[in-house]
């Protein structure tokens, strides 16, 4: 998640039945039930660890709503494809190079890789690589990225113990409920103060998902919820370096510990949560508590989960989308463009106005690079953000035609682009609603599409589609780790 | 390290070269260089985490002044006796159980137990160990225990990866230096916000030590400091639970990771410490950078470091100072004893004023029954915080006939004790300056009793011998490791 991501799409919140809110730009609002009389709320209500324990301990799979299963499906498959694709990175390639002399006996998978280890080292690795290419899923209300940390922790484990399907998304959706409902208690106040959020919810994540697995007793979880408060993981200073992507990496694997710790009987205090020098009073200067145990069973956060159609920040996607858009209606090629003219949300050129990207990774940065590669390529998935692609003459030569102009009526979800060809016709997109907004969601097969382009390389393709068919079958598993071993190289 | 030794004895800051403050009680004045000028600076002096790491790197053990050295050896001697001394404790147990699943090869020893494991699990094992027990060292003008960190993750590695005493204990000391002078920088605010700072600092002292004796170029020292910035360990609300040992176990494990991914290039921000989003401005109000950066080479902190005479809160040292000195000066026996009059310092009934505890650990939260087991036992050890002990008829008739009383005219490091015998005498003692304060240290005498003690019951006495006397050679060994393979049981 870089910083330009910061500021999202509000309208994906409807996906919960939530009205969103009016906002134009700037941080998410707080919207939703919990807002308003529970904001800055000073006291907590009594037993806010051991409320949200108790849910967690006692919920059942048969309660969880359709919607609420299904997008827990969308979120398996997009985390599997974003390990996946993730797995040859070479943040991958230094960690296993540098844990391999210390790692356990081979109880789990690391995603497209050919390496098992023991499960906290398989968490560690699954996280980091769910998390690097900038791909995996976003709860908008928080920025959190709840599949990373909960999905690592549980995949690893239901390889050592084994899991029903149905029983391992059952646990998904309470580590990704338990992870975002604590990071609406405290956003927007802690992630500004300079935390990623992603790793200092994630502990509380994986520990619930882990702990209900491991069946975890009500004072055991929380433990497991205390233990995990103890290590938050991650500064947003290190955004652009590799350790970002270790951040939801160690919080797998921090819940993972603190959930095995508690089901052996290792104590903690019982209000990790609300205690005066606990997680939320030392971790941040706003207290939401009713967002933490306020209508359990009624509100799902998964619902707010989205999935990026483009592997870089949001801010991007809309000229990304008005650009493969514009060349399908009309079937340009790069010789027949004089010019490129966006009219963008003012972010767009904040975050990224670089105008000669020189690698792959700046070329996320640079909305002009962006632009003329959607044009060039047709695609913008992870292999259009590499340094060939920054660096092709054809790409650039576009890349140097593109202007991009402020206009304060364009929303941050839109984009106008008008395209401006050597003939002397003028061709104009308007994106009101980007694609993963609200009113355009990824569908299922874009998903399927984005889960395919990530795993190609790294599995056969009939492996990958094989791969994909377990995810979205999950809950007929008679064992979920028939997804990790799947997802082996 | 429990909230009763938060406010502590000043004197000690002398040893150091430093005039102590005057200050009669609350928490420690800044004294010291970098007081002053440098306090609650705003804006970082350019590149605190280069800087650090620089001079991390180009240290040269040749440099070491003999004072240093010396604190640095009883350090160690401390440490070892503490690590072995916990390694039977039931925290210890139920980790070893939890963990024994996932471990990695046997590189490394549990100090004082039969287990081998990876060194990442053992410098977590020794970490806790090391500090269960509430008997470890004190840089008091900070309350962290920096030993446990440092030495956890060092003497791991040191299994694994030979080197000799001398750069061993140089690299412990540069550890130490850079756990203190960051939590020196943010003491108060920091630990008053609700952070363990033995656990928030001690994965930056562990990169470091860590990081030294893996030959990190400055670069890599500088992305060791990061990661290790990302991951900070431990919360207040723990506190009487064993989540709280488990925080400089984490940090020694966190620690020790840092610099093994570094050593294999997994990059990190250049700013761990300074930057806007980075560890000191996200996890504290106060920042006073030169206490990182300033007089390095000239201000050692490692000369501030202490170690317990009892294995309990501060507050009860005077008055478990005073009772033995009064039985070994009288030939006091229970039975002799009327009763005993305690003049007190406030905080000593704020922390310990519990009447009648039933476990051994709430032995330690009694001044009644702290003063009645010194003056039945004539000794104040790890044996004498036992269940049985609590419960034990002498003990517990002589608890009743103790009376604690406040006065304002006495100082945190004293006591009046007036002891009544039935037969009418009146004896008193008043100690002015507890054993371990700057004007009474422990010394090596006594922290080899402390040690002796500690070990007594896990290994043999001519092996603790040997173990001790290996500690005092360290800077003769050819091999550090010696001192781990001599501690196993």
């Amino acid at each position: 998640m870089t910083d330009m991501n910061r500021r999202s799409f509000m309208g994906t919140l409807a996906l919960a039945g939530l009205t969103p809110s009016a906002l134009p730009f700037g941080p998410p609002a707080r919207v939703g039930p919990g807002a308003g009389a529970g904001l800055q709320q000073a006291q907590p209500p009594a037993d806010v660890t051991r409320s949200l324990a108790r849910w967690i301990v006692s919920a059942r799979p048969e309660d969880l709503p359709e919607n609420v299963r299904k997008e827990a499906r969308r979120t398996l498959v997009n985390y599997v494809g974003c390990a996946v694709g993730g797995s040859s990175h070479p943040t991958l390639d230094i960690t296993v190079a540098a844990l391999t002399p210390f790692g356990g006996p081979a109880q789990a998978s690391v995603l497209g890789r050919s390496e098992r280890t023991d499960i906290f080292n398989a968490a560690l690795l699954n996280g980091i690589a769910s998390h690097v290419l900038d791909y995996d899923d976003t709860h908008l209300k928080t920025v959190i990225h709840p599949g990373g940390p909960v999905l690592s922790a549980i995949l690893a484990l239901a390889e050592y113990q084994p899991v029903n399907g149905r029983d391992f998304l059952h646990a998904m959706v309470l580590g990704v409920e338990t992870a975002c409902r604590i990071g609406n208690a405290v956003y927007p106040a802690h992630y500004d103060r300079g935390w990623h959020i992603t790793g200092t919810t994630g502990p509380f994540g994986a520990a619930a998902a882990a702990g209900k697995l491991l069946g975890l007793s009500e004072q055991q979880m929380v433990w497991a919820l205390g233990i995990a408060a103890a290590q938050p993981v991650g500064l947003r200073e290190m955004f652009g370096t590799m350790t970002k992507s270790f951040h939801p990496g160690r919080a797998a694997q921090n819940g993972l510990l603190a959930a095995v710790l508690a089901s052996k009987g290792f104590t903690s205090t019982d209000v990790g949560l609300e205690g005066k020098s606990a997680w939320v009073n030392v971790l941040s200067d706003k207290r939401d508590w009713t967002e933490i145990t306020g209508q359990l069973d009624e509100r799902w956060e998964i619902l707010l989960n989205t999935y990026k159609p483009f592997p870089c920040g949001v801010v991007l996607h809309p000229t990304i989308d008005a650009c493969l858009q514009l060349r399908e209606q009309h079937g340009l090629k790069p010789s027949d463009i004089e010019r490129i003219d966006l009219s963008v949300h003012p972010l767009v050129l904040e975050l990224t106005g670089k105008k000669t990207p020189q690698t792959g990774l700046e070329g996320k940065f640079s909305v002009y690079f962006t632009a003329a590669v959607a044009m060039v390529a047709g695609a913008v998935g992870v292999k259009q953000f590499s340094d060939e692609m920054v660096r092709d003459p054809v790409v650039v030569a576009l890349r140097d035609r593109v202007v991009a102009t402020v206009d304060p009526s364009i929303r941050e979800e839109q984009v106008r682009a008008v395209v401006m060809l050597k003939d002397g016709k003028r061709l104009e997109k308007f994106i009101e609603h980007v694609l993963s907004s609200v009113e355009n969601p990824l569908s299922d097969r874009q998903l399927e599409g984005k889960f395919l382009d990530l795993a190609d390389g790294v599995l056969p393709p009939e492996r990958a589609r094989a791969l994909l068919s377990l995810c979205w079958r999950i809950e007929e598993l008679p064992g979920a780790a028939e997804v990790a071993a799947a997802a082996r190289a």
